[in-house]
């Protein structure tokens, strides 16, 4: 249980880099990952592009514990997220029967088609991740776990998939707002963080309700004992400031 | 004219890999460039980590035109984008006079303190990114253009540097609804997408106000008619879907 787990994202597509659909996935999967005690380290966004998608894909891969990649899984000429990750794999890549039969289910003769057939290509030796709900499987095949664009979808994804992930001793966290700017609290911020080695000090700032510069500071640590303390050392810190805001 | 100008997002923070910060940057600069004309090739996440950040920055600023980065250039400990930008370029970086003499304007002496003062450190050679509305500068140094992480002052930001920017072709875009699933028409769009080359198609699916499947069609080149005749084939092929949803 002491070991540190990590991970990257790889967001696969042109309508991210165009500026044209804004990326929901990334902030919901840090999130989720930081509360089941993974480390997210690293996320790079990429084009529909082979080369590209597996160039990063194989940085990642041998890096992280887990890499996770969103969209590129549906069925037009520009979804190419599993292809990819079978050459990056250099494994094979074909219609993976159970999907097929779970197509073929719902779709008449007529309306699986090619194009409805390709979200049915698995790379050789990956693990679905569907459900009922689930029209096109992700996969997990090694480290990587490959899902949907869609934030909805790639969400019931992450809760399928996530039970089976190894987690790490969870980062704790804490936070306290300072009612001090930012430029107030650097310096002795500073010397705290130096003192508390085995915590993060973030100081983020933000405008309050009062329209004054505010800051919050955010301590983590995976060792509650060292955050109690060093959460203690920024309180006493704020209560002995002398300022004006 | 015709040179294709490409550029690269280094976002660089703890909070937006712990969840705790929903980057706003990376969708608002990507509309942005491609408004421009400057193709944004990669994004890339790293934490506030000195080798992470320089690792990252010298693959995207020897591979883009540009490298825009976001965050760390505040008054804390954990703003460490300038002095990492500094190493990554081999050069030094010192309290630049013009800032600080601004930053002696603005605040009394006790004010000025040394975390303040941090802010004012700038690599040598640098151009700064500054304006009467922002406090800490940004700074543009080579191909690479460092820039708060704020999202209302980085926005202030890429309006002082874009016109400095050389942009190249601008990639014109053209969308049309389809009134169909993706899947139904997966397979005569690829064979578009292979008789039109110069051309970029995605395929975008969406649930539409009478919550049926949708999908936005969306043509992308650097050529009018190009452009033109690859949407007038997208929309003689969906005239022709012989589709009930």
């Amino acid at each position: 249980m002491s070991e540190i787990v990590t991970a990257g994202i790889l967001v696969i597509g042109d309508e991210i880099l165009s500026g044209r659909t804004k990326d929901k996935n990334i902030g919901f999967i840090a999130e989720y990952l930081t509360n089941i005690g993974i480390d997210l380290k690293e996320v790079r966004v990429v084009s529909d592009d082979e080369p590209d998608i597996i160039a990063a894909l194989d940085a990642l891969r041998h890096r992280y514990t887990y890499v996770f990649t969103t969209g590129g899984i549906g069925p037009t000429h520009d979804d190419i997220t599993a292809d990819s990750v079978a050459k990056a794999f250099g494994v094979g890549i074909d219609h993976h029967p159970e999907v097929v039969a779970r197509f073929r289910e719902r779709w008449s003769e007529q309306d699986l088609n090619e194009a409805r057939l390709r979200m049915a290509r698995i790379p050789d030796g990956a693990e679905l991740i569907q459900s009922a709900t689930i029209l096109a499987p992700g996969f997990k095949i090694g480290n990587v776990i490959v899902m949907a664009g869609v934030p909805s979808i790639m969400q019931a994804m992450m809760d399928i998939v996530a039970p089976k992930l190894k987690s790490g001793v969870r980062m704790l966290s804490d936070t306290v707002r300072a009612n001090a700017r930012e430029g107030d609290i650097g310096s002795p911020l500073r010397a705290i963080a130096a003192a508390h080695p085995d915590t993060i000090i973030g100081s983020y700032p933000f405008m309050d309700e009062e329209q004054k510069p505010n800051t919050n500071l955010v301590v983590r640590s995976r060792d509650p004992e060292k955050l109690a303390a060093a959460m203690a050392a920024v309180k006493d810190m704020l209560a002995g400031l002398n300022i004006t805001r």
